[in-house]
């Protein structure tokens, strides 16, 4: 009798690479992570950085399951995107397969979303949203990020979903514009950051608030240390404002982010009264959502 | 008898310095332009280089006036803001003398806004206003560029303004974001420009539309080659629903900016039912602002 295939579930985004192992009831059992993101992967060479990390891994037969940008016309193989309103299941039955000499894989579709008005595309975050929403939950998964993601779900099922350029903004704004020398070092200043979330959700011409930030420095109005930290809630408060905008007040929100930015989402929350906002860890949720929409498509055997 | 001086006036930015020689009535008889803005200025070569680029000039007795960043802390000297509300009365007494070898010389300030919830300053736009607005006018004079200024000027005071970072952040996306990959080369897009300025306005989310442009491509719903046309119109549409925010219908707008700038300008005001706009030409209301100033405070005989 053959032994039932062991799950290895892969989280490979820009910059990082997760894998995770599961027992046979889907809890993980070991993880790892290394910074062989895609842009530090050369001329394709996946399956050896793959085949690296999950060295010791394979004793018994097992089958990977992969999200993320691994997926995307940069990545391994590009997995067409599943049009909103996708769910868990639509999302196992568009797997797409992989060919490698590890075992059976296959990568998780991204989400897109195509209004008169409105375009957008996820890849990673879809399977968050798979291992955060409870059965027949309904509310807003935020997971905050480089390219933050404000996704809507109906009854467990993608229904709409909104990118906030967040993180990638404060990285070039702090690198590249009159900002970088503006700022001062620093540690992170609780009050310039409240002060950035009341404004960036309050007043809208962020491209205004911005600038501003300089002009408090030159007028002696804040110190350059506080430069980073104003400008981070400026950002925060403008995707707070963007992504809760016609929501219906007491819709559950869940935040589903890393360690060091889930405690800053809920300082945001806070300081706009909204204190009841459930942080989840991303990791977690991406690592429980490969593992359902793995046994949904029946690369596993176990409960989804 | 001694000859009466005759005025050169300078508008000494970033980027570029430029110099205008004037007859006795204030016309401007000779300009010249440089790309010698203060980022080329080596160690403090001031001197030398408004020396270079003025000679000839210097045949009979001249007083300099100098408008712009030449007056700020990295500049030659740094002229104090004056704060809002300021008129050119106000400016005129608060010009700061300058050491030169050159002869009798003075540096406009710039104006300061310090309101409990808002900072900005400006330096050289004070004099493009000053300029450009005729006697006793009310309204809007804006100022494109790196960034952009919208001033409030009452009886020819400005009374409030606002910075809005449009060109800067253009230029930080279009090179180190994601936009950077996404944007291929091409002419200008005057219908991805309108799409663009139409989502800014409308949609105040301007952190999650530029990510937007990314996805409008990877969906095959927009070509690379536009998405710098689109990215512009964004950005100015964002900056024109900050800037006619709180504005009566009705009220007068000037905009003063470069050749290459006022006609996007007016397309975008055109795009959103506002055709009504006068366009004047940036540089000349700076060297028609250098005189009236230089007039208000003596350094010339003439009519302001």
């Amino acid at each position: 009798m053959a032994l039932p295939r062991r799950l290895i579930g892969v989280d490979w985004g820009t910059s990082a690479l997760r894998v995770f192992r599961y027992d046979g009831e889907g809890a993980v059992v070991d993880r790892r992570e290394t910074a062989q993101g895609l842009i530090h992967i050369d001329g394709g060479a996946f399956e050896a950085a793959l085949t690296e990390i999950v060295e010791g891994w394979r004793e018994g037969p097992v089958a990977l399951i992969l999200c993320g940008m691994v997926g995307s016309h940069q990545g391994w193989i590009e997995a067409p995107y599943v049009p909103c309103p996708a769910d868990a299941d639509a999302l196992a039955a568009a797997l797409a397969p992989l060919s490698s000499r590890l075992g059976p894989a296959f990568v998780v579709p991204g989400v897109s979303l195509s209004l008169p008005d409105r375009a957008d595309v996820m890849r990673g975050e879809e399977t968050k949203v798979v291992g955060a929403a409870p059965p027949g939950w309904s509310g807003l998964v935020v997971s905050p990020g480089t390219h933050a993601k404000w996704v809507s779900v109906d009854q467990r099922s993608i229904a709409d979903f909104r990118t906030f350029m967040t993180g990638e903004l404060f990285a070039v704004l702090s690198e590249h514009s009159l900002l970088a020398r503006t700022a001062a070092p620093g540690p992170d200043d609780p009050l310039a950051f409240e002060a950035g979330v009341r404004r960036g959700h309050e007043d809208r011409a962020i491209t205004s608030l911005i600038f501003g930030a300089r002009a408090e420095v030159l007028l002696g109005r804040m110190p350059g240390s506080a430069v980073r930290s104003y400008l981070s809630g400026l950002l925060v408060g403008a995707e707070l404002a963007g992504g809760l905008e016609g929501t219906r007040p007491g819709t559950p929100i869940l935040v589903a982010g890393s360690e060091a930015l889930n405690p800053r989402y809920a300082a945001a929350f806070r300081i706009l009264g909204m204190p009841r906002v459930t942080m989840v860890d991303g990791e977690t949720a991406a690592a429980r959502g490969l593992w359902r929409l793995a046994v949904l498509a029946g690369l596993t055997e176990g409960d989804p």
